[in-house]
């Protein structure tokens, strides 16, 4: 089972077309081990701002569709910036819509988290925001090599959008590697439980 | 000076028309200290999610208005549920939108927070992120009393929306009457300097 | 192997003799599933103030001994008051020196958290920060149910010390049981892999 | 009252001799601006782990005397490492013990945070869960600049034990000018009030 083929879907908490979040987002497939699949979800940015009342009408179509993703992948990857210390306000926006999903989709899923960010700490602060977050989710959330891409506007070719820094796509691939195998013992302990 | 009428403005963090958070903004101008007025912002529910790119196309006219509103203020009031163990996205994302003003509406602005959930914490955990947040906006949070409304459906009348518990009422004007005190303070110091 | 038994072992983070949180502690054997020991760990108290140039002359024994407990046990109860918004000095302190053990106790190894305290959050504030630090030993922090023991004075016999509560008798009962199964599922998934 | 000279008192989180912490504080007086005096405080090492039944023998001398010396000063200055993402437990058992005086001696005390580490986040995990305990605390923290001092190795002389590298020295100069200019705001509030 240690080969079981893996799916991995990507959250991505940035809509700006020259994101470096999303940057980051496309180069993951290229740093993936053998076996895992990687597929991005829709965009944070077809979800209304949450409100209860509208959620009494029945959750919208695009948020019901990326929970079924998400339910069905065997992890989740965030890829976010930092916004004024803290979670984007539009990712965490669609992770509250997530949430109020039944089954609500990050129960017991593995998580990993990654951010970018011109600036010297790479988005550190929302990753820990995030974390919490995914407490109350009761996610599995993956606790280290962390990824934090400082200076990004340095990692990523201006031109072609292209994560191309050696040592960040080193830690990146450190990370879903050790991410896969997260994901697999979850699979594993789950199976046989 | 210690006279000198103030004004405050209240950001809500909920859409619901039942919220409980709008019911304590709503019971707010009842508590206040004399020559103190405090008035509702607009909705968080008018912003699109952020995105750099339609901001550069420039931001739309809701956000420069609420600007203007937290720029005039003596102070802003945020009274706010807790989602997720965190800041409610669409709150976060109306804060988002409102650090890319030129001038930023928090800088050296008095901030004060509240915050109702029908859980045992009241909120307690959105309020330490947003004081994060608010770190980046170089605003000047208010430290104590804090105010959160724990068992929030037990102190609002289901009936009226009215928030009717004197424990909860107390806290609040006393949060009112040092936060005048405090943006008193401020524009003091800022007059004589 | 559902059935294996299980050693648990507890890190009190109060040294006062009438402590809430030692009570907690007390009763956590009496709450705990078949097949489940729980001891508690040695002392906070008998730690120096951390000292890089103390460490160089190695680590005094007490902190190895507690190093080699945790090591051994097959998951770690923190329970802890919370100080000022945080986790007690005390406490940190005896993590950080445990941090600096080879191997480093804590990795890999369940932890579930537990906080008790006279005022209403009963003592989250403390279990977050704790939370990230666990990020850093590369711990596997339960996440629910979470345990937070408000108002403690109240469930707490004064005379005999005696955790009496019903409700959170019932709730910690829970989280020990999930936690049992927390750690089983992490047993099984490392026997196979 | 523009230029009445100001005291600052330092509080260093780290008790290793050749802490970069430690030549973080050094190096404060020689970059304070005109009228400024900034002083060491006593050493966290001579504090025991905080115990509620010694508190009640009576708090020990080297706390109260670090507490008045605090209360005395116009401003307060935290230089600390991170440990475990997290504030240093040595450091916050100090700041546990000095919040049981009375008077308490950081209500409404001007206070700064500078941490300095080896690694790439220089210590900025701690300083957020500092604000925190400041807030419970009632301190006015500066919010910025911040000093975080990553990659510390690089920026201090080993062989000397000084800070020299021109672009930290100039962001904590920077800091240093608008503490006091904060400083002298809150004493000038105070005065009139």
């Amino acid at each position: 089972m240690a080969d079981a083929p893996l799916h991995f879907v990507v959250l991505i908490g940035s809509l700006r077309r020259g994101s470096f979040n999303a940057a980051v987002a496309r180069a993951l497939p290229s740093l993936a081990p053998p076996g895992v699949t990687i597929e991005p979800l829709g965009s944070i940015g077809d979800f209304p701002i949450y409100d209860g009342d509208v959620e009494a009408q029945g959750i919208p179509a695009p948020i019901v569709a990326m929970g079924e993703a998400i339910g069905k992948a065997d992890g989740a990857i965030v890829v976010t910036p930092e916004y004024n210390y803290s979670i984007p306000g539009g990712l965490k926006n669609a992770i509250d819509w997530l949430s109020r999903l039944k089954p609500q989709p990050f129960i017991d899923k593995p998580v990993a988290l990654e951010s970018a960010s011109p600036g010297m700490l790479g988005g550190a602060r929302a990753q820990y925001h995030l974390r919490q977050t995914f407490v109350m989710l009761e996610a599995r959330v993956l606790n280290k090599p962390e990824v934090f891409v400082a200076q990004a506007n340095r990692k990523i070719e201006a031109a072609t959008g292209e994560l191309t820094d050696p040592p960040t796509r080193d830690v990146i691939a450190k990370q879903l590697a050790g991410f896969a195998a997260f994901a697999r013992a979850r699979k594993r302990a789950a199976a046989i439980s």
